[in-house]
């Protein structure tokens, strides 16, 4: 019990304030429980000026990354900086020095996770990535040991807090995208430029990440098919609440026999699964494994204390390591060479939203060409004609999606169809 | 990887074929992310000549404990026999032979736990017993590891799936409790005596092993308040529906400073809680940390599989932990002695249902006992009288229950009142 581990860390943000929160606060329960003192020693911040509002002794802050790398007292690193460069950079230094790391960066580790495991391997520590994911819900760890005993086949849900709060607010208010993304950068939950969220570039991180832990063989974030949620209308959350289902943006991964299938998009989800009625900024992971059947995770995706409290279990479980002197044993856990699949080798069903011409004949044509390219149709709504047009809403059975462009391509060019007005795949359905 | 580690398996029911099964199946997945190959190599049964349905070796079984605990090859014995005799003399002759533990035996973990802990840490030993809650859900790893940097303030959830399924049932029809009992029966949800279930002392096991765990400090089994779900009618149900709640059998643990609350028993749940969708057999345990915030893990607590996969990843863990030659470093965590509170000290919101005499002033007379008690009321809804009876159904405010106890004391003696039909307390309010 008299032990201490020294830790670094790497900035000051939202999260590392949390962080080093959480470590004092909750000091007492932490020391007992990793059987050994925690105490941050060093923290690289860009300007010893800054205000911060929280009390941190002076001596602690540093602007020189080499004031934490070249100590050697330090032995557990905490990057919590964020971005590409220079952290990667300072995070292999730390690697190289022999120091176990926690970061909560995705992007880093979606991107340079190969080169990061090969360091800590090659220097016998741990690298740990928690928070990188759905902040508060401990699936990495979920996915790494608990549920290690099985053969996972799919794992989808919702990692993405802003695009979640903001398909629930349309869902509720029946409001457009546009005016609840103004809202929700009033709150604060979407940010200024909200690319990143709006077009799942940051959940084709996430994905690609738990893809990669899930089927034991390296996703890269190119390979992730992404899609956001801005095409995505008052209209066709009305028609998705009609049909049974509420829209969500999902990650989605499946282990096929033949590949990795993995995307994020817009999602049909039946308002019976579990993933239907998480709301708000809330994430939820579901996971099916071959012994355990369906399971889901929920909780807080993002934020001060959730993220830091995944960071805080890393630090936790590399200090026992490095205790028992044990650290570096588990590294990467990619042994397999899986290839991804293309979009079109996608197995789903569809929904089909169509502003056709309102005179006889029309679905008929369109019904054609669907069965000419084997796609077979699950339901068909005709809506209300306003003036000369018809909405068709059309649900198909599961098909390969090549299929469905396929059908959509001859479609697009019936003169009796104005346009294509959305395509959203549909899950979480026997 | 050419490391093999030998286990022991004690029992063959659904669980211990389970095991054997994934063991097999997932071969390939279990050895390469375990990092050395798992064999099993005796198993105890209590009959060689059993038909079981699966292909085992026949050298394999023995009706002999000590052909397992005294076989120095064997390093991990698994407990899937269940009962305490003379199951709890096995598994700590195994122990003392310095072998590690993985059990599923809710029953011995809590009320033998200290004694098994112990001899683990005596020995050097893991002892493991993921499956002994909430089969498939990681709940126990969870709250030692992944929430280790929280002070876990509440552990809430439906860990009996009989139950569960039950009030799905009358919830989704109307019916009574006999009624659905004879279908869960007939389904095989339900044992032939279902006392362990529908009294919820399946369910009070569990929680004195969550609460323990959660709050570092031993709860006893005989400490669990205990209320079944034998006296849930469709009226409650009806009710519980009318005033935004669904009714669920939960566990519920809450660290206070004072104690620990820790309780079973039918339970009002608004239904925009996580909780109060979790249907049929699945169950779902609720954590709130002071960092993480809410978080929810939803799951089969029961069933081969599901028990079988968790079975199999402490086994994992314990393989690993033999590898890098550091079993026995995590041991029990109950480092704390804090008192358990009686339930009169339960500080909790109630729905209470009167059948009186349907005459005027009959409200007042009752409000004014509450009012005395300090109870106060949040809403009231008086039902059609049938001939000359009504029926009231009050919620009340925060409030500690020993002055609901007290004002119900009170109002049993009002001549007015025929009968206190029910008392269901409220969770998952703000």
């Amino acid at each position: 019990m008299e032990k201490v581990i020294k830790i670094g860390l790497l900035g000051l943000g939202t999260v590392g304030r949390g962080v080093y929160r959480i470590l004092e606060e909750n000091r007492e329960n932490i020391q007992r429980r990793a059987g050994v003192k925690l105490e941050v020693k060093r923290i690289l911040v860009r300007s010893l000026e800054k205000e911060r509002g929280i009390s941190i002794p002076n001596d602690y802050l540093t602007t020189n990354i080499n004031d934490i790398t070249n100590d050697p007292e330090i032995k557990i690193v905490v990057e919590v900086l964020g971005g590409i460069h220079p952290t990667l950079d300072y995070v292999l230094e730390a690697l190289n020095k022999g120091k176990s790391v926690v970061t909560a960066n995705k992007d880093m580790v979606a991107q340079h996770g190969q080169r990061l495991f090969k360091a800590a391997q090659n220097n016998q520590c741990d690298l740990l990535f928690e928070a990188s994911v759905a902040g508060g819900i401990p699936i990495i760890r979920t996915l790494k040991q608990s549920l290690a005993g099985n053969c996972i086949e799919e794992v989808f849900g919702i990692i993405n807090g802003t695009t979640n709060y903001m398909l629930t607010k349309m869902s509720q208010g029946g409001c457009e995208f546009g005016d609840v993304l103004q809202e929700a950068q009033a709150k604060g939950y979407a940010e200024a430029d909200p690319t990143s969220d709006v077009e799942g570039f940051d959940a084709a991180r996430k994905i690609a990440i738990l893809a990669s832990i899930a089927f034991n063989s390296r996703v890269q974030l190119n390979e992730v098919y992404t899609e956001g949620i801005t095409r995505i209308t008052a209209d066709d959350i009305a028609y998705a609440g009609e049909l049974g289902y509420n829209i969500k943006l999902l990650g989605i991964a499946k282990d096929r026999t033949e590949g990795i299938e993995v995307r994020v998009h817009p999602t049909f989800i039946p308002k019976d699964h579990p993933l239907a009625t998480v709301g708000d900024v809330f994430n939820a992971v579901f996971v099916r494994g071959n012994a355990v059947g369906d399971t889901m995770f929920y909780g807080k995706g993002a934020g001060e204390l959730p993220t830091a409290s995944a960071v805080v279990a890393d630090i936790m479980d590399a200090a026992r390591d490095i205790v028992r002197n044990v650290p570096g044993f588990i590294g990467c856990t990619c042994f397999r060479e899986k290839p991804v699949l293309g979009i079109g080798e996608t197995i789903s069903k569809y929904y089909i939203r169509l502003k056709v011409a309102d005179k006889p004949g029309v679905l008929a044509s369109i019904a054609l060409v669907f069965g000419n390219k084997e796609v077979s149709l699950k339901s068909v709504i005709q809506k209300e004609a306003t003036g000369k047009t018809a909405e068709l809403v059309l649900v198909t059975h599961r098909v390969q999606e090549q299929n469905v462009q396929d059908a959509l391509m001859d479609i697009k060019q019936l003169s009796s169809v104005l346009e294509i007005a959305n395509v959203i795949r549909v899950e979480g359905e026997k």
